[in-house]
């Protein structure tokens, strides 16, 4: 099956574009940003999104500020760099991502301050492609590990969004998917909308009507039911963070699937890049949760479906226990339990690749 | 607990009173229906919703066209209250306690027909109230029942709209709940928003907010984080129909439910009259389920949150198996397993009754 590969961010000449996801699924707009500050408010009001999407986006960012310079004198041209980075370093205070992708770049820029201009605008540049690059080959390895344990399933259920959309390359959990369809042309995906944010309605349908697999839009409420009737064959979702024992958060929901998963003896595979691991918490009960505005649940897309002053729970995420996870993806290969060791071996194996 | 109550539906000086449900939660409105074809209207464009209560505000309607009339003769008063019933059948063609209601309404015009008119209007009148009424004691013997199930629960979960809006009293579920927070101050309840349709957000929070209870709206895919936070202590639900084992249609997103409290060990109460009860279905594997618009998940509330193009799965009820049903609250007492004994014990009571 030919699955068609979506690209939401493209660098083209020292300009970055950009797909406006806010838009998604209605209308495809590409925001050209040809200076710092368009690129710095794209970030800011989510036109992208996605942690890895953030980090790329951020570094293409700054190698825009860099190309596109005027300055002729060295060190007014080192300045007007790191100012771009600082401006970036502004847009999103907690994207993880965000941080490491420009501290890579202003790490380049030091790596190169000696050469001529001219060349260091294009190691900026060759950097934020190998970040992006790195990034599509992190996703193909993931995609390729998951897509393995889907081959043969008839029907995928997934949650939130993890595709092309979030990342630089085909996603973490969708990756699977996808790769799995390049094989397995019957492949077909329940996709839940995942409330409160509707990440899936929102996104992953259009990721997944894009790459052009078969699939049905669920509420989150009828994974159950499905199961029930036999029409799951395995579930697949990302992670926010893995820890040691194999417990692991993500968008809330998570969970429920687990728990219906086991209880239908259904396999449950969680998909991330060891980037993910946070092997220093012993356990899910280490991790702290979130809570977002209410007006998430109150208001979805802006419309009220219940009064603004009613009391609302509103979590980020929930912890899914190791014990409910057949495998968890990584870059680096499949684990299984006990994760106590597989995790730490697979932190190990990706850190040697990595020096 | 001094609990509010909450009466959608009001009879006063042969005028009909109806909350206007369609602008709940955000505007209590009272449409006034001094005409039979404006209580027509008003079942029809689900001013009124909910099997009960529909038949309620119909009785009403015939009760109104009987009190209303200003003919003087008795065979012309006739064929106008029968117009009225029949106006009245056409307002919703699949609802069952509609043509009940009109049924016992045409009953009891036969029955006093030959009486002066003055007399048969007084009849009807009193038929529509009994109507009312009866169901009222129905709603109070569930609420009493399932209440004592709930008592000593500090934190109980519903799903769907069960409550005042959808009958004559305090519901079914939700009665449990009312009843239970007039001697239980502290309990607090879980209203799960029950998607695609949203009658938890629009109605149950309305409803339990009236009421003067304690609550928290969540999205359904939250309730399972809370079940293992040990935030839930039971779980309460309607039912649209209960077979012979027990086996329960109700609201998507039921059976989900129902296999997380078994997972971590909460009771999960069902509560319907017996006139839900269909013991000739041996189990739910014989329970059609009917599919519904895909505009419900595509546009809640009408606005687009996905394409309309993509394709939707949208069953109306799951099957919760018998054997994850804690136990069945009718208003003959509670049921519970072996349910194909209970259940018919329970309906010959009922029928006992009835005589």
């Amino acid at each position: 099956m030919a699955v068609k590969k979506l690209r939401p961010i493209r660098w083209n000449g020292g300009i970055v574009y950009l797909l406006e996801q806010r838009d998604l699924p209605f209308h495809e707009k590409w925001v050209k940003c040809d200076t710092v500050e368009k690129v710095a408010k794209a970030i800011e009001e989510m036109t992208v999104r996605g942690a890895p999407a953030i980090g790329i986006t951020a570094a293409y960012g700054v190698a825009l500020g860099a190309v596109r310079s005027k300055n002729k004198n060295a060190s007014v041209f080192e300045k007007e760099v790191k100012k771009a980075i600082s401006r970036l370093r502004r847009t999103r205070p907690t994207a993880v991502n965000l941080f490491w992708a420009l501290d890579r770049m202003e790490e380049c820029l030091k790596a190169v301050s000696v050469l001529p201009i001219a060349e260091q605008k294009r190691a900026l540049e060759k950097e934020a492609i190998d970040i992006h690059l790195e990034d599509e080959a992190l996703c193909n390895r993931l995609g390729e590990h998951g897509g393995r344990l889907l081959e043969k399933a008839k029907n995928v259920l997934t949650h939130c969004n993890t595709g092309a959309l979030a990342t630089g390359g085909d996603g973490t959990a969708l990756a699977a998917i996808t790769h799995a369809a390049r094989k397995n042309k019957k492949l077909h995906v329940w996709v839940d909308e995942t409330r409160p944010y509707l990440q899936g309605a929102r996104l992953t349908a259009y990721e997944v009507a894009h790459a052009g697999i078969d699939f049905h839009l669920i509420t989150d409420n009828m994974a159950a039911s499905l199961m029930k009737q036999k029409k799951v064959d395995a579930i697949i979702v990302g992670a926010d963070r893995i820890v040691a024992n194999g417990d692991t958060a993500n968008k809330i929901g998570t969970y429920a699937l687990a728990v219906m998963a086991k209880a239908h003896g259904i396999p449950f595979y969680v998909s991330a890049p060891t980037t993910t691991l946070d092997l220093i918490k012993k356990n899910g009960d280490e991790i702290e949760i979130e809570q977002r505005n209410p007006k998430e649940v109150t208001h979805p897309q802006g419309i009220a479906i219940a009064k603004e002053s009613y009391p609302v729970y509103n979590p980020a995420f929930d912890v899914t226990p190791g014990k409910l996870i057949t495998a968890i993806i990584l870059e680096t290969g499949v684990c299984r339990s006990p994760y106590q060791k597989s995790l730490r071996q697979a932190l190990a194996t990706a850190k040697k690749e990595s020096m």
